[in-house]
């Protein structure tokens, strides 16, 4: 860009989307804006940057080093977004006036993390949160869960499993195994692990971590058989009742999360036959918002999508149609003598929100079809100067190479 | 956030959207954005950071101080969005031989000026472009300008002014006017004022940057009784094949626009009866793009609608639905008997896409009633032991105050 020597580049970590995956990405994004409206979810957007004092010290102190942050010409020390709930836990302190009693948000917006690139991890992605402020009532928790069944079923997953389990279940079993030199969030963040390495590598973590050989052994067995809360076992047949199938919800007491401020029910987002690891994950957590605004204790629950992952899966279960996300119809230019004739059915197929690109120029027809069938435009029209005399259009299908002569009225009722 | 006596605030220039804001937002960026996708434009995204050396020394001396720029962990120079063209510019460079040969893409994305805040001015705001790259055939110029009015009319704006002017008229009838004193471009900064501070005033203007008078005089003629130039009589007929009413576009010398590279046809919309200013702006720009890249020249032609003042527009139109937005329905929870109802009609509800919220806990009917009137929500569901036992629902319109009672079928096909 700059020498010419220099090949212009986006910064590692850092993505172009080009129009095909662009329209795979608003697709999906689509369908789980479309599931969150119809749970009653209302959009916030927050802005990119923030003071870093609002964002600094939320994380923890490893997360802390991954927020880009800088100072701008007026000496302010700013972070970009590094994720949208300590946004949102200011914007409950700053407008608490003004929101709901009960909030229901949902925010899709990008966040920055200065990390280490790698396969499927971006320095700016996106971000789907849904979570309701001021309600502990396992309704909220229910709701959760039936809010993320919906958004995968509208993507259109057949499958859908829903991990749940309750962290006063994590706590109340393992903290007889814990310690001053194994603490509990500790143990939880080895037996997160265990969906990954398995049980004899979790025991071996613990062992490790400082715990004796059979302490390590039973806190795994107390964990892996923990019975169903009565908590968790009412919010499950609300879920059920919101509309989640039977065996797409389940408990499973070795879920932990990896992030220590979930105080209740946890969950866990899988598509059965995509492997690369959960689509959404979320909980609840009712001290954190406390915390962050430095205010009122709010009682908060929810769940983030990872967008990457479930465009990924998506796209290996093939649910993203190839066909009529872009231009549909591409009108050609035969002549000089035809353009006028070619802009008119333009406006008609367009004033019928048909999507319509017109070749922007006088090249030979071939050349013209070339491009619409590069372009993947599944329709060409043709008029020529017989086509205008018989007040007809030829309309070519790029996928059989079949050709019609249609009048306006035959064409527009083929693509309303 | 961090001091308690430290109220959490957004920086300055920068905006929170709560839900009421952010939803108008939404629906008239759906409404610009559906009319790009009718005209054949193909969505495309670029990163928020980019190298800073992709952004600086592409917008002139003046602008390349408001990009915010700062160093990262491995010290590289990074720069925030600062305009969609640059960036693309970049995607042109870099993807050559992926992209189709005329490349029609929207993009509509935040971007991001170290300004001076103030009235109507942001740090952070959302920029709408469409521009069409390779061709330099006048239908491009019409597509510009057709696809502006289509946006435009489809969020519902009934008077849509397009000025349209030609830079080269502005340059033949400037240059005879222009010295090493004055040069053209500053010329036609000043004559770009025109629409704001009168003729007077630009003259004035013109004497003060050395013109004598009777020059200055000349030079305002000149330009104020320009004849239309051919390309602009052909660009303005082809856009009115592709359904631009003859009242709304009309041809207008003195249009100057501030930018220095456009190269041929430039355009303004305004919204007679809304006179904050033009609602976007743009035109033809064939050697921005050549020099950008450092490559081959790329004839490119394309409009920028600001998003802040067509949704003040549109506000003031009142264009915007006020109702059924967001939520419809509130469904209360009377009692623990029957709050199982309460999920199960939540759930039809949902099944049938209708935005429906269920209230989070089993406070007293008359307090659940006053949350949805506070959150604007238009219909409330009332299921009591009663309505259980008459498998029915009770529909209260909170506009009326209106109760009725319906059973299941009856209520979806009022929602459906």
């Amino acid at each position: 860009m700059v020498n010419s020597d220099n090949k212009p580049q986006t910064l590692k970590g850092f993505r172009d989307f080009l129009p095909e995956e662009k329209r795979k990405r608003d697709y999906v994004l689509g369908k789980i804006i479309q599931a969150f409206e119809i749970f009653g979810f209302e959009p916030l957007e927050t802005p990119t940057l923030e003071y870093a004092s609002v964002l600094l010290g939320k994380y923890g102190k490893e997360a802390d080093k991954l927020v880009y942050t800088f100072k701008d010409r007026g000496n302010r020390t700013l972070g970009l977004r590094y994720d949208q709930t300590v946004p949102t836990a200011r914007v409950l302190c700053q407008y608490q006036n003004t929101l709901p009693k009960f909030f229901r948000r949902y925010q899709v917006q990008n966040v920055f993390r200065a990390d280490k690139p790698q396969r499927g991890r971006f320095r700016e992605f996106t971000q789907c949160d849904i979570d309701i402020f001021g309600s502990s009532s396992p309704i909220t928790d229910a709701e959760i869960i039936a809010t993320s069944y919906y958004a995968f079923k509208n993507i259109g997953f057949k499958k859908i499993r829903i991990l749940v389990n309750d962290r006063q279940i994590l706590f109340e079993s393992l903290k007889p195994y814990t310690d001053e030199k194994v603490s509990l969030f500790s143990v939880i963040q080895t037996v997160d692990k265990a969906d990954k390495i398995g049980q004899d590598k979790v025991i071996e973590e613990l062992i490790a971590k400082g715990m004796d050989q059979k302490k390590a052994q039973n806190a795994w067995k107390a964990i892996s058989q923990a019975k169903i809360s009565d908590n968790l076992t009412g919010i499950i047949s609300y879920a059920k009742e919101l509309g989640v199938p039977d065996d797409m919800v389940e408990f499973s007491p070795t879920l932990a999360r990896g992030l220590d401020y979930y105080t209740g029910m946890i969950l866990e987002i899988k598509i059965p036959g995509y492997d690369e690891g959960a689509c959404g994950g979320g909980g609840r957590y009712d001290e954190l918002i406390g915390q962050l605004g430095g205010g009122v204790a709010v009682p908060a629950v929810g769940v983030a999508f990872g967008l990457d992952r479930t465009i990924e899966a998506a796209d290996f279960f093939r649910l993203i149609p190839q066909e009529n996300l872009g231009t549909q119809i591409l009108i050609t230019v035969f002549d000089q003598s035809t353009l006028v004739d070619s802009l008119k059915t333009a406006f008609s197929l367009r004033n019928k929100k048909i999507k319509t690109e017109v070749y922007p120029g006088l090249d030979k027809i071939d050349k013209q079809l070339k491009y619409a069938d590069r372009k993947k435009i599944p329709y060409v029209i043709i008029i020529g100067p017989e086509e205008v005399s018989k007040n007809v259009i030829k309309l070519k299908d790029m996928k059989t190479g079949k050709q019609s002569e249609l009048n306006l009225r035959q064409l527009l009722d083929m693509f309303i």
